[in-house]
């Protein structure tokens, strides 16, 4: 069993300098204390023994066999833009980076994909695509994310109601596996059912199966016009109740938010980005891309009054960049907002049901309270994904806060749970939500959790202590 | 371990009588010889020990509880359509039908979802969609096969370019572990990463690793016009390079199928389906859906424009149901066209890039010429899963027939490798392709598919000997 691991020595960091090379291998004080922690230093912080910046899938392979053998934890990092505390080295080791692998194939016309390392960025993937008319859809508010983050977290983002997650788009993954095997798991193909499906169990397990080499994604032709509705109502049941509406009409959404009018106030009173519709308590953000100008007005027709026909106050039309930009500014100022209104924030971003959504928020809302939090929910109402940001007011000492969100956090899975959500639903579990993930989905599926690992990863070498913990 | 496992008595029948109902079970010689095989009996006869109707998870729970303690086998029949040898009771033991476990729930709208038991067949949960104005895409050609089979090997079908697979519609997946426990995967959302995504892993995984008991799937609005397109070409090269070019079109085809020649005389002499056009060599027929009238007519002209640009002799709008009918009746005859017009049929459903698929029919057709075997690929091209059956002329004899397949396979396979595809498309592996998967895949990746098969069924209960083979 792997624990305790062994404490890296000399002749190690020897052999991991002999198969990369001295000048990308850095050790002990040498490494900077960024590498400790992904974006949320509260679900961890820990010094890697070895930090050293690979540059090509052999020697990963040389690196992992090797720690395999000798009983030394390997994390993997990429852009360190994590929310989950997934990319620390909590049990020590080596923390490998990918950064320095990130080539970027030309774009594969027939095939209509692209094939590129994990150290790759996501805008820069989005920016090749783009530079050959086509579109990489993924689009998580964190664009400096690398691609192979994106990959092992399953990335969502806004466009998700129309286009799907980044799962939708990986053809292909090859890997290191933890004894140091290359393998490819599918390839530049559109469907597979050659045994069993190890893509899209690697896809979103947040670096404890295998490291990414290289993925394959698709591509698809670039909308070419685009369109965003802004639609106020009286109340957040209303609001959440035209989601459905909008989703039964014969055009499919790119994106659908959600914004009630104290967001919206946090984020004008902070950073003075006013939304330019003032009416309504809850406002519905809709957005549709369209092959054509014919289509795109056919969809914005049929959003409009079916948004009328439902309660809205009003229905304003952005339909040119600028005028779509001062609304999604809007949104995306959201957790710059709440950051400035509040003392320190706590994450949540439960996924539930789209027909739930109004219920949650009322409910969040009233759990938060009764902990002395404030929570302004929001988000992806066109996919249930619901961030519920825990608000610190400067009242609160740090046990307090630390009590509170602790007790408000269980309480909002467990409503999760009762409306038939779930724990996460594009952050994922790391080692940020351990615990809150054993009492979600319970033993038995701890037990399957720990078997699929131990598949992979039978000496527990890869990215140990995260989504399960054996070290209990 | 498993094997040998145990051979059933009067007080295993005796039990599995008690938890469901005596006129549910039946043993040895009750048992229709239809059961002992699906619809590959070359890929396994196999008479179960015994077979039993379940109505519901408990039962099943309690059989596979039971049988996991016993050392006693367990297979999943549903419609028995599968084409992969799946569903026969290679080692004995129960056959556990699920075709009384046919509900279906009526249609969820807030979430646009449906929910239903694995025995509900295809054309009924599509009926009970399109009763509620939604629309549930994936389309393999058997639509008499139940939801849980599909969902259990993924799916395909014609559809696909446009709306995905299967896999690209679950939502939530309800089974029994092989141990007894009923656990879920996912739930009704959109997304999630809320640990390892066993939900994907599970779907194509032909039965090996649990038993469904319950999906829900998601919908879509229905579109309201369709029209398809026949491109005749001069050479099945430039039949094949039109297909990358409708696919940069800023309209998503929903089908693009490909007919050489041969194969449309093969249907029209032996079904007497003519197909409308005459000319060329190699047919492209291409698919389009759309929410209005305007978005297909604009899909319709850019694809036909662009067909003829890229060396159609011709486009042939048929865009009237009937016209439509009389094209897709061709596609639909050639599977009964190639069984009229030979003495047996082999399958082969190999995958490969969409930019490989001229290469692969012109290399198939001259591996299956040098072993003395008549093959016609066709199929998906939109997807790259051509159909490859390989047709036994009337002057081989049966040990000529077998030993040619074998050989003519083993280069069908490796060509579709070279060429960076996969074995098979949607058809699975089965107990069929068992020893062609293990040279396809390599070693390292039997490995691995046999440590996630233990990590859900540690004692081998349940369906052994499909993808992998312990026994050896």
């Amino acid at each position: 069993m792997a624990f305790p691991y062994k404490k890296m020595d000399e002749a190690d960091f020897a052999y991991i300098r002999s198969v990369t090379a001295p000048d990308r291998v850095m050790v002990g004080d040498e490494i900077a204390s960024e590498y400790y922690h992904d974006e949320m230093p509260n679900y961890g912080t820990f010094p890697p023994e070895l930090y050293v910046e690979v540059v090509d899938k052999y020697e990963i392979s040389k690196i992992m066999a090797y720690c395999n053998g000798k009983n030394i934890p390997v994390v993997v990092r990429g852009a360190g833009t994590g929310l989950a505390g997934g990319s620390n080295c909590k049990y020590g080791g080596v923390m490998l980076s990918i950064m320095r692998m990130n080539k970027i194939d030309p774009v594969d016309h027939k095939n209509q994909t692209i094939t590129c390392q994990p150290g790759a960025l996501l805008l820069d993937v989005q920016a090749a695509a783009s530079a050959e008319g086509l579109f990489y859809p993924p689009d998580p508010g964190e664009k400096t994310a690398t691609i192979g983050g994106n990959v092992i977290t399953n990335a969502g983002g806004m466009k998700a109601v129309r286009y799907g997650l980044t799962r939708d788009f990986v053809r292909c993954i090859e890997a290191v596996l933890p004894d140091g095997s290359i393998e490819r798991f599918s390839s530049n193909v559109v469907k597979n059912t050659t045994g069993y499906d190890i893509k899209d169990l690697v896809i979103g397990s947040e670096g404890t199966l295998c490291i990414l080499t290289e993925v394959t994604l698709k591509l698809l032709p670039a909308p070419n016009c685009t369109c965003t509705l802004v639609m106020p109502f009286h109340s957040l049941e209303e609001c959440a109740d035209m989601v459905p509406k909008v989703l039964e009409l014969p055009f499919v959404p790119t994106a659908i938010e959600f914004l009630e009018r104290e967001l919206i106030d946090i984020v004008e009173r902070n950073l003075n980005k006013p939304l330019p519709v003032k009416e309504g308590e809850a406002v519905l953000i809709v957005m549709y891309d369209a092959s054509s100008q014919s289509e795109l007005d056919a969809a914005v027709e049929a959003a409009a009054e079916a948004a009328l026909e439902n309660g809205a106050i009003d229905c304003a039309i952005a339909n040119t960049p600028e005028r779509a930009a001062s609304v999604w500014e809007v949104r995306g100022g959201i957790l710059e907002g709440m950051k400035a209104d509040s003392v320190s924030q706590e994450e949540c971003d439960v996924v539930v049901p789209r027909s739930k959504i109004a219920q949650y928020v009322k409910d969040a809302k009233r759990i938060a309270l009764s902990h002395g939090i404030r929570v302004e929910p929001c988000g992806h109402c066109g996919d249930g994904n619901i961030h519920t940001e825990l608000l610190r007011g400067p009242e609160m000492t740090d046990e307090e806060w630390e009590s509170a969100t602790h007790a408000c956090l269980v309480e909002l899975y467990a409503l999760s749970k009762e409306l038939g959500g779930q724990l996460s639903g594009e952050h994922g579990i790391g080692n940020g939500r351990l615990e809150y993930l054993k009492e979600f989905v319970g033993p038995r599926m701890i037990k399957l959790y720990k078997a699929v690992k131990l598949a992979f990863d039978e000496n527990l070498i890869l990215n140990p202590g995260k989504i399960v913990e054996f070290n209990e």
